[in-house]
């Protein structure tokens, strides 16, 4: 039975026909009956390629071949990999995708689609790459409240600040690493910018909590005003500097959701986590904290995921996988961030900063300090209460008025 | 509809109903119909108990009640659990349970009659406590071969190990801390020399590679004789000591498993895991490391992993839930510890211990000699290459004729 089709033969598309091919046997096994890659669905030629003869360009061969059960999406983008992932689905074809994109963006329209047409859309890959997250959320943890979800959700940006904070290579050297290495692409926005972050707590917070979260009502900031000297400080108080996706309820039905920098102290396990891997801590009523971590990209990572979702359709055939959650229209459902509490790191320049601590203490009442080796006199660092985020604005501005505002960062 | 009934009212059953009552609307929501605790069965009286109404002393009632679609088994052992878990599948009643030790003993049997009578046995608590890592390995890692499995599986040991490391307790105060903070049983032998592990690992390797692998097929040493100049040799070199289970494949189709302290590297994440955290690493072909951590054992850990599968239960309704391994015959599949590869952590002690470099260079190559502070002159540590574990102990027995072999601990 040649029962699978993938569309898009990049990296992912590639490392998912790989380990397919490679774990045949033992997946064949698992699924219970014959199953085989048919087509692989791209627009370039791959002459010589091992599987030339798979290969097509036409998408509608898939959508008409009643053969085809399962369809691996990893074209990445919301725009023809939205437009085939409807077809698909309509057509009653399960769909497994990596295109955390397209997600974050339609998922609640396409699980509704897959419902109506008794298939499943299955979305392992689009968060955390090979890290098992979607199902242990949706599963294992079913009887828990989610108190909070926080993850190092991008590999890029954990790699340069990595890199900033054992190396004191500055953000731009490490930058520059990590697109020769091959871990950031040429136009790094997406990444360093937390928008790739955005897409995957937007994910995992709509699943959590059942509603849809759109990454455009998500809070996002990214790493690149992260100094040597913000490292430093942290360092020295037990801090590392991470980018921290967060997604928790925030009363009345609601929930806040937001991807920034974040001071993670070191004895969450959380700040152990370097270099290009992932981590995602997930809190619940009844379990406490749960942490997943791995390798949160890459084409056998990735692939890994994809190719288990894969095997649940097939295993599972004509029975309905319960992966999903409903469309949102509240504009209201993700409050603003503003409006929640946070302790904050700030570190200010002045003429002789140190006089400027009765100011500061009335602004914000008791603060802590920090210290690092060969601090100017014209610069202090420290840490607020735990305040709302809108307060400690206010406070920042009327500050503003003596200091220059060189950096804020949240504590996670 | 009042479908549920416990079995078992101690510390788990009673953890699973809280749970259960206090997340109840979300459940309920999951399901897509209603759902509740019919009975809870125990031959104990809680007078005054919030939920008497409901507590049973006869399972006859819950083995005859129609109603009951799925039951906790959250009894323990392998007596009575294994004759009320039989009846209740053979009815066609879904069991979920944290019995450790029944699904390690008759784990194949019990799938087996749940796949003839067309309903599940499902046992995510029986590993990890409430960390996910049954479903994880059986959905989201299906696309791998499965290359190891190493977890701390033991909360207890690794309590008194983090004591022993962080406070330089020596084992028998650590050992009488972790009674006193109720982490440790009165008989503490089952969680000190491994067998809880044991079975643990069992489960993992069971599943990871589709057949039965039976605990006293594993050979397993606990931490009783661990010594606090281990850990401080073990520190100086970089590494924590940690009780490992670990199940490999060992070529032929066959595969290793152990459990046993270990030398764990600390530039391994699984060297940070400490107090009565567990965490398991699994690494795949495709997905390389992933590690699930979080609290393995307790109340509402433990409960939060049983209510996963009471709602994974009642959510497929007259679906199988595939995740089993076959029964195996083959008395060789286990292959013998002693025919695996390891470095080996060895320390002996002799009159004037230097003298003896020559001799064991002679016997093991090269080696690496470590140190810690005021090393007398009778002592020697040093680790071995990589070796047969069986080459290993012939070179310590000529050694022995020289010297005491006071400690070897194998390298993660």
């Amino acid at each position: 039975m040649r029962n699978i089709a993938i569309i898009g033969y990049g990296v992912v598309g590639s490392g998912t026909v790989e380990l397919f091919e490679k774990n045949r046997e033992e997946i064949t096994r698992k699924i219970g009956r014959d199953c085989d890659i048919k087509y692989i669905c791209d627009l370039r030629d791959f002459p010589g390629d091992k599987y030339e003869d798979r290969l097509i360009k036409d998408f509608n061969i898939i959508l008409n071949d009643d053969e085809i059960e399962v369809v691996a999406e990893v074209v990445g983008g919301a725009t023809f990999a939205y437009d085939y992932t409807k077809k698909l689905l309509e057509r009653g074809k399960s769909v497994v995708t990596s295109n955390k994109e397209l997600v974050a963006t339609h998922g609640a329209e396409l699980f509704r689609i897959a419902k109506e047409h008794e298939c499943n859309y299955l979305f392992e890959a689009s968060v955390g790459g090979g890290i098992p997250i979607i199902r242990p959320l949706n599963k294992c943890l079913a009887g828990n409240s989610i108190l909070q979800i926080s993850g190092i959700l991008n590999g890029t940006t954990n790699f340069i600040l990595t890199k900033m904070i054992r190396e004191q290579m500055d953000f731009d050297s490490a930058l520059k690493m990590a697109q020769e290495l091959g871990y950031a692409e040429a136009d790094p926005t997406a990444d360093v910018e937390g928008h790739d972050a955005c897409r995957k707590i937007c994910i995992l917070g709509s699943l959590a909590y059942g509603k849809h979260i759109y990454p455009e009502q998500v809070h996002c900031s990214g790493i690149s005003r992260i100094t040597l000297d913000d490292v430093e400080y942290a360092e020295n108080a037990g801090y590392s500097i991470k980018l921290i996706g967060t997604v928790k309820p925030a009363g009345k039905g609601k929930v806040s959701a937001i991807v920034c920098p974040r001071l993670v102290s070191r004895s969450s396990l959380l700040s152990s986590v370097d270099d290009v891997y992932n981590a995602i801590t997930v809190t619940g009523d009844g379990v406490g904290d749960v942490m997943f971590y791995g390798k949160g990209a890459g084409k056998l990572p990735t692939a890994s995921a994809v190719v288990g979702d894969i095997i649940d359709c097939l295993k599972h055939r004509d029975r309905r996988i319960m992966i999903d959650w409903e469309d949102c229209t509240d504009k209201s459902y993700v409050v603003p961030y503003k409006q929640i509490e946070n302790s904050m790191y700030v570190r200010i320049r002045a003429n002789d900063a140190e006089q400027l601590k009765p100011v500061i203490e009335e602004l914000f009442g008791k603060v802590v300090y920090l210290e690092r080796s060969d601090r100017p006199d014209s610069e202090l660092a420290f840490f607020t209460p735990v305040m709302v985020e809108a307060d400690i604005d206010s406070s920042l501005t009327k500050l503003s008025e003596k200091a220059e505002i060189a950096s804020k960062i949240r504590l996670l």
